[in-house]
């Protein structure tokens, strides 16, 4: 029954790669107490880096700096 | 006051479904006390159906299965 | 397969009025397309009144005041 | 270390604007105890207005009114 | 820089559980494109079943049937 | 109308600390086009430090060893 929302920037994840966390975190969410895989809920938003901050910062101007 | 973020995935709702989705829930949150209709913020996120995981698996693989 | 995430001030909503808060929000869910009752999930947060701003102020202020 | 969401209706706010908002409020968290700037990251959610419901309604129908 | 939020019922996980979900998930994190795990932030929040519905029930009452 | 959600660890935030984030936040937002600040929401989650992760390690580790 978790309910799991990971937000990435949108830089190319693939399908298959998407498919192997949704599978590898609700496994390690199974072993924890009460948690039924089946119900186990995980969305991915992928974000745009010109709406992504870190440290003040936009990540499409850290991008352009190679960082 | 209260706020509300529903995530559905991107299949199809109309613009009047969500319409009378906002006009429901808010009409329900009425009914708790302290609650202000006029400010109640409902948010509707649909999510495409490769980032949506259920039961380990993504929800594209499993429309494709007929579940 | 809808999750709904509500946020609310921690002012005395009962446990009957969540239960019927979460029975009438999985019926308003049930009306889209593709969208399963028995896979709905609705988590409430019940936010201290100090956590909560609106209109620049915290909500314990506002209260205070009498709106 | 703190993590900010802040979600907006779609209405043209600029990667300028956005350059702002991020920076402006990880500076604000810095005030906080044991918050580093470094890490604080904020993610910005564009929401289409028919997405997004107030009072009832949603923001599409408030702005033909001119509200 | 990925940002995960999970959410389950407040039934029990220890520090060492929770502890081996946050490397878990940040290892799984790091084998997408562009993903730091020095930056990766795992929020956990732990929900009460009072506060939890799934299949238009509160977990509460569903836990006393067995289920 | 934004909404505005601030998550922070729990480790001594004051209640004047909160007022004034709050208000900050509220201000800021005010500059992007088509916000109201009296419909403005911030809501501050405070966790413990046993549930918050970053770089696979929970901060409550972290601060044993004084980072």
């Amino acid at each position: 029954m978790p309910y799991v929302n990971i937000k990435i920037t949108n830089e190319g994840a693939t399908k298959q790669q998407k498919s192997e966390l949704v599978a590898g975190v609700t496994e390690l969410l199974s072993k924890l107490p009460g948690k039924n895989p089946a119900t186990t809920v995980v969305v991915i938003d992928e974000v745009e880096t010109d709406n992504w901050g870190i440290g003040g910062e936009l990540v499409t101007e850290r991008r352009k700096r190679g960082s």
